[in-house]
């Protein structure tokens, strides 16, 4: 079977991450997070993102965004986000449902939210008829596949602090942004009130964490992961995972790589008729434009999203485990699909 | 280390259940649930407990809990429950966070509900003042170790289809009331609308099931369990987990095992002068009153909970990995405190 | 002091209505809408709709949407309405605290939700990550002055009953729809399966019926009501408003009233130099985009609302107790202020 | 007809406050709460209550409850309550839709809550499995008709001070405990963090004001009292009903007036054969423990609530209008009923 394009959650688990979780099975250990895993991996990321406050690890991308943003919303705000947020378009309203809040979405071109675009959903504050923004959202890497500069991030950062404003950041692809910037953790969550650090599109089997920068953040996170469901019980398998990836850098080595691969793709793809690339290549996926016709023969033997249907405009993921070898040869079919009818 | 007789989710993984995740790492498969593992394992259950309807993965009790309410509260309904319930003392107010409800507790004598218990929280119904009691949640064991005879089971059946009242049962120690009846899945799941099968304090790393008996109540479930952030992107891994139990029926041979261990630890006991055993054992827990100095002093070498300390009762787990010699040691040392005292 | 244009809830109550308001001030009366003028009002405005349900008194307009929204809402469905909707924009995000939906915004031209406009957000149908549509929400008379022709209603209860949706009608301005469409309550009531009917911006003081089409959909409402903090005590006090209202058609001839008062505003406008009238004025408003300098000298002496300060659009209301002559000399202001800048 | 025994509300409306209504019609006003009524009222409710913080008129109790509770809420935490509390027993679970917070409830003798009883709710403090209280919930008068102490209420405050809770007083009938202790809105409003004042049951038509004591605690009011759909477009009207309160203390002569009648009803049944007063009658309430034949006979012709049908107690209430000629009367029927039948 060929290599999935899909998504970097069609991979399985590192060999690494995996040897982790078989090796935290030795016999028993304090449930809900008070083991020595925990306290290992919580404690180094921790220190890798200068973190005052604390760490917590969840279950799902899902279950990092909801419980980041519910630490650093007021009861009555709403949040400002890009339309194109994973948290507007495919959690299925779980902000709305689980926290009750408001998403004031902007268009926001590659993914990116800028200080002029926020300021746009600001205009009604102080009117008790206009939902109230208190938090910003942003994802980095963004749902489109592009970065924030670290001084993109802190214009953001800095227009939200003059403006009352706390910033989420969704780090489902954190390692991403990190390898393509060149940059630490810490140079990323420097920017963000609390933020996720995503391990499951990295090469884990099921763990993501919540970074809580402040500890002042931090005091309500234990009791809103419970009541979020976020909380498991034999936490040890959750932290090493993290402890893997944590390990050697395999974290950053995975996510370059990944990258790597959507950037071998994207080159690959260059001089090819009929193919645009839509945004800039930056992490681990590729949007490209092609013909419908050209995208219904590539998937009968390729998987890969339609990204919009409308536009015909699909998305190819790499991931840790995508090789060049894969590349070459989905170019090789894309190559050839694109030469086989007229455009 | 001693055993820890602290919970049945201190143990670690199965092995056999280790060894099903690890062979389910080969390669790339379809996220979410689209995959050939979950079809199998889901399916597997539906058989097993004769559901019409269908079977949903998710990650933790909570998860099962208030996923499983949801499907079968209306918007305005609340839930009546014992005092003793899971979901009323130790998911920290999930369910009125999440779902909105009221639960409508009374206290259960042994922490089962009867038909007349339930008839006690009946009296406001059609009061638009009155919180409106929709479903009964029940837990099977229950969490004072105790479980519901299948004819006990039939007469809240029968109640609640009279009071047009739905059922929930909280199976998190479903295996081990199945193995304490010698009962099938199916037995004790026709008494549910909505039951949850756990997985993870028998023997799994992190994994419950939904069932669904009938169609008609599963349509939202899809839905609801991404909103309450309960959707696994790499589900083959939670999957395979299930797999592995249901496989020559280690579910239930883990759950007979440790309820054999407590019932070894309840025979030792007997005659064992200051302390006295709280309520039939039934499952995989020995609740027991005994001099808060023999708590104390078991404690030092000896992991478990102190269940009420104001009444000085104590909670005593088996897991599907408790050693008979585990036990004997642990009574042994029971014995050697219970005879250092004067009582 | 100069007649009020900034909204049709900044007049006071009609003379009729708080006279029933004092009428109803005679001794005892059973509490809670168990009182004979609840029964006379509601069962009225049962007759006027031909609903087959109920209906339900409330204390304001947003406490009627979220109401009748939460009564045709699945637990975990959306909601689709145009982006200038009352429910999105001036309710401070209430459907979303109170109901956990999402609201699915459509851009929507003269404040008019069309099939075609509503199918735009039908694509992720059945998609567990995406938001699932279960209710469309339509204004009538919309937030911009415009109406709904009874045909283009047609049109759209057919689309969504041939798609599964269910819909709601905010009709906080059903009466002003009315007059202008020259109908009755019922041929718009029987486009929706729920709707509200506006009293306060009709000349009553605090009060807002909720009209349930369907019996089977009023079953929850009482409690949802009671939860919801639309429970009025003293029902009869805002029972009576609504039966000054019914008698002898008042609500219809307020809103008449009103109507033809917008109307000779924007005959009057017709020829004035820099003044564009941007809607067809179908009710008791007329939004017109003047220069900003002409809206700051026109604010001195009048009050009204800017509608949209980036392009300079202001709403004009009037009320059923707008004079001619108030319309007139707010036109004398308008013309002198237009021809006293050059634009 | 006879006067009503059933409830405060069952009353109408104060005729000063009626005509104070009716002289609020006097043309336009700004709407939600921007007038000069609300001003005037908001102030003077501040400057009574000594409140450093703001006031918020709302439309119910049920609203008042729920929007201070929402105020002092952290986003996870939960309310510690009498059982016998009216959110809990009569709003039909609002607090737990509306806020997503737990009741934890304690069995309160006469209806008062005591730092001892507070306490028994504290042990899962810290323990994220636990609901974790961060309000104390008190009604003033309580919902049996007793009052707290200046004493018993300092006791409290300190109590929740010393130990980070915060103190939500629910003042449906504040007046009527004002009366009975013989002291000011000030003296009751220093216990309290947040605290409602009720207009309806004491000869409003339809008002209660949230008091905010302190600024930071009011900063989200607005919002969500908006959300809560708890904001009124026509506020004067309400506004107008607590300005004829206030004025010249009606509202304490109509609770002092509906306190001495719930004495006059005691003191006329002592030594009547076979009717047990249940608690001190501190306010306009007296229960009534009698045989439910003699019951049965006086609702026949009068009118009142049967508080608990198993311990056949009943619940007499007084209001602003009832006689000392109707107190007569019902003993009348009281002594005659008692006499006719063998107890």
């Amino acid at each position: 079977m060929t290599k999935s394009f899909g998504s970097d959650n069609h991979a399985g688990t590192h060999p690494a991450v995996m040897r982790a979780v078989v090796d935290a099975n030795t016999g028993d250990a304090a449930a809900y997070g008070a083991d020595a895993w925990t306290e290992r991996a919580t404690g180094e990321i921790r220190r890798l993102s200068c973190a005052q406050g604390e760490v917590f690890l969840v279950l799902n991308g899902s279950g990092a965004n909801v419980l980041g943003l519910g630490l650093l919303l007021g009861r009555h705000e709403a949040v400002i986000c890009a339309e194109s947020a994973h948290i507007n378009t495919d959690e299925c309203g779980a902000c709305e449902r689980i926290l009750g809040t408001k998403l004031l979405t902007v268009p926001a071109p590659d993914g990116k939210l800028t200080p002029e675009l926020i300021a746009r959903r600001l205009s009604g504050r102080g009117d008790e008829h206009c939902a109230q923004p208190g938090v910003v959202a942003i994802t980095q890497a963004t749902e489109v596949g592009t970065c924030y500069s670290l001084a993109e991030l802190r214009k953001i950062r800095d227009f939200c602090a003059a403006s009352g404003l706390r910033v989420f950041m969704d780090g489902a692809r954190l390692a991403n942004a990190a390898a393509h910037l060149g940059c630490t953790l810490a140079d990323l969550a420097e920017h963000a009130d609390v933020l996720s650090f995503g391990g499951t599109k990295n090469g884990a089997m099921c763990v993501e964490a919540v970074i809580v920068m402040r500890a002042r953040d931090a005091v309500s996170a234990p009791f809103l992961r419970k009541q979020h469901m976020q909380l498991s019980s034999k936490m040890r398998f959750l932290a090493a995972q993290f402890i893997a990836l944590l390990d050697d850098e395999l974290w950053l080595r995975n996510a370059r790589h990944a990258n790597a691969m959507a950037a071998r793709l994207q080159a690959g793809l260059a001089g090819l008729p009929g193919v645009e690339v839509m945004y800039p290549v930056q992490s681990d996926a590729v949007f490209a434009r092609l013909d419908p016709r050209h995208i219904a023969e590539l998937r009968r033997e390729w998987t890969f999203h339609v990204w919009d249907e409308t536009t015909s405009v699909v998305r190819w993921m790499t991931a840790f485990d995508t090789d060049e070898s894969d590349v070459d040869a989905f170019l090789a079919s894309i190559a050839a699909v694109a030469g086989s009818l007229p455009v």
